[in-house]
């Protein structure tokens, strides 16, 4: 029998969308397809998101102190309401320990989520805690955003330029680092934050917008997807910090593949037409690229094109 | 170091209760501490709960097909929701699904989960899949109740009668029989259903109310604490369905304690003043005992008190 692996992460999405289809409401401004979940409650656009996170796939206890796991499980959730444009505001947290859990561990864990949560505005106001044999948490939550911040990963425009808000690559050269057991930049893997402040001033001005869970390749096929258009990227314009850099020459491994395909860096990747970056000036966006009618490329500064892909995939492994 | 297991399920909701306690919000209803967290939206309560199932603890693919394993973690959701007095509104699906998982059974589980979506008005708008080493389903959901409707654990009065609306112990005796590989009744343990409707009946003319998921010892005693009082439940009124008492036979075990500790029946339990009785009795409400200033007890026919406990935690293995 056909296993998930060959249909992908996405491949699934797509199936479960298809079943939900019969199932139409007026009120759901957006269902499956974008970082959060949009339903009208009156007049006020609400947010719902949530994100799975397992030991061995998502963290490690050998890396990761419980604070710093909780606290990233809280931060790839607000990152997800950040990129709609919104603010979060309630939060529910479950937890599956392994017997052998010790009571600081639990409480330390809970600390990193509790100070996330404090740091970003987000109320925990419930949950489940359970038994399972692998450390498994799992975050929903809700947040709000008027219908002038909401933003779409659907309405990018042929011609917008292709921006995002900072370094890529810099997570996934602290993963490296600490898998092959070298030196090299982890702060941000160990304690990473999210642009909220960032996206709730460029929401009003931008087209499409989505963070940066999987990597820009993958965010930015996400964004040429739901909007039916193309997308290219200028390779030399990928914002790669020195330290990142230095990691991969530490590690001999390509800095740039981090950056398309590593995800977990929280920026945000947006689109806005040319005439309109003043707009937003003072987060000083950086232009990787622009929207075009179609097919999907990466390009060398000598002007080669090669097909954008990758992304991480969950189940491809 | 001490384990969580030494502090048990509900030490450990404490002291995240505890933790929360210095980030109040006048819109909070109610935190920690009930079937939902109630939440306050302009005039509306708006009511939000999570469950999660973890493959070993709570399901079982041996006895289970994926379609039962799907429609079970929706009503579990769907049963809390029902507890305050609501009605299902939105739901967030996480899976993470082991690297053998096939199509068809990722997608039998789906259709169990939209199933049980329709059955009872929950609108599935989003979620997360992932991958992990065992299979592991997160269900959030919110709600919505007015205020005529909502129905807190805390707000038992002493001299109210303690009710349930139907059998106990059913869901038990389906996975004792299940583990034990002999004939009995389950029915129900694979394929439960809940009391939405009939919550949304007495909701208006009840004090306290919950669902049983612990079993009824833990539920009572979740009712008496949350209300500052004790409780009083006879022995001989808990109704035990034939085909439950027939399982206890067969395996030689006593279906008593299954009602009391064994949880996932899905039933009510709720709290309502005597003269009140008759304003709900198209329900048919079956009177197990009353509330009284303290102390939690288990009465026998011939009037001798043993101390009220049990009651199912996932820590205590």
């Amino acid at each position: 029998m056909e296993k998930l692996s060959s249909l992908g992460e996405f491949g699934l999405i797509d199936k479960i969308a298809e079943k939900l289809k019969d199932e139409p409401d007026e009120r759901i401004v957006k269902g499956i397809g974008d970082d959060c979940a949009v339903v009208l409650e009156g007049e006020t656009n609400i947010l719902l998101t949530t994100d799975m996170l397992v030991e061995g796939d998502h963290f490690d206890r050998e890396w990761q102190t419980p604070w710093q796991i909780g606290w990233k499980s809280v931060i790839v959730n607000i990152s997800d309401i950040a990129a709609m444009g919104g603010i979060p505001e309630w939060g529910l947290i479950s937890v599956a320990f392994p017997e052998e859990t010790t009571v600081p561990f639990a409480d330390e864990l809970m600390q990193g989520m509790v100070d996330a949560s404090e740091e970003y505005g987000l109320k925990i106001i419930g949950g489940d805690t359970t038994h399972g044999d692998l450390l498994t948490i799992n975050i929903a939550v809700t947040g709000k955003v008027d219908n002038d911040h909401l933003s779409l990963r659907e309405d990018a425009e042929s011609g917008d330029l292709i921006c995002v808000s900072g370094d890529l690559g810099k997570s996934w050269a602290g993963l490296e680092s600490l898998k092959a057991g070298k030196e090299g930049y982890t702060d941000f893997y160990l304690q990473p934050d999210c642009k909220l402040e960032v996206a709730r001033t460029i929401a009003p001005h931008v087209n499409a917008m989505i963070d940066v869970s999987d990597g820009l390749a993958s965010e930015v096929t996400h964004i040429a997807d739901e909007s039916g258009l193309g997308a290219e990227i200028e390779k030399d314009k990928i914002p790669i910090s020195k330290e990142t850099t230095r990691t991969g020459e530490t590690l001999n491994k390509d800095p740039l593949q981090w950056a398309l395909s590593g995800g977990e860096d929280f920026e945000l990747v947006f689109t806005i037409p040319e005439e309109r970056l003043d707009e937003i000036e003072e987060i000083e966006p950086i232009v990787v690229g622009k929207m075009t009618e179609e097919g999907r490329y990466l390009i060398d500064p000598d002007g080669k094109k090669e097909r954008l892909q990758g992304g991480y995939d969950h189940f491809d492994r």
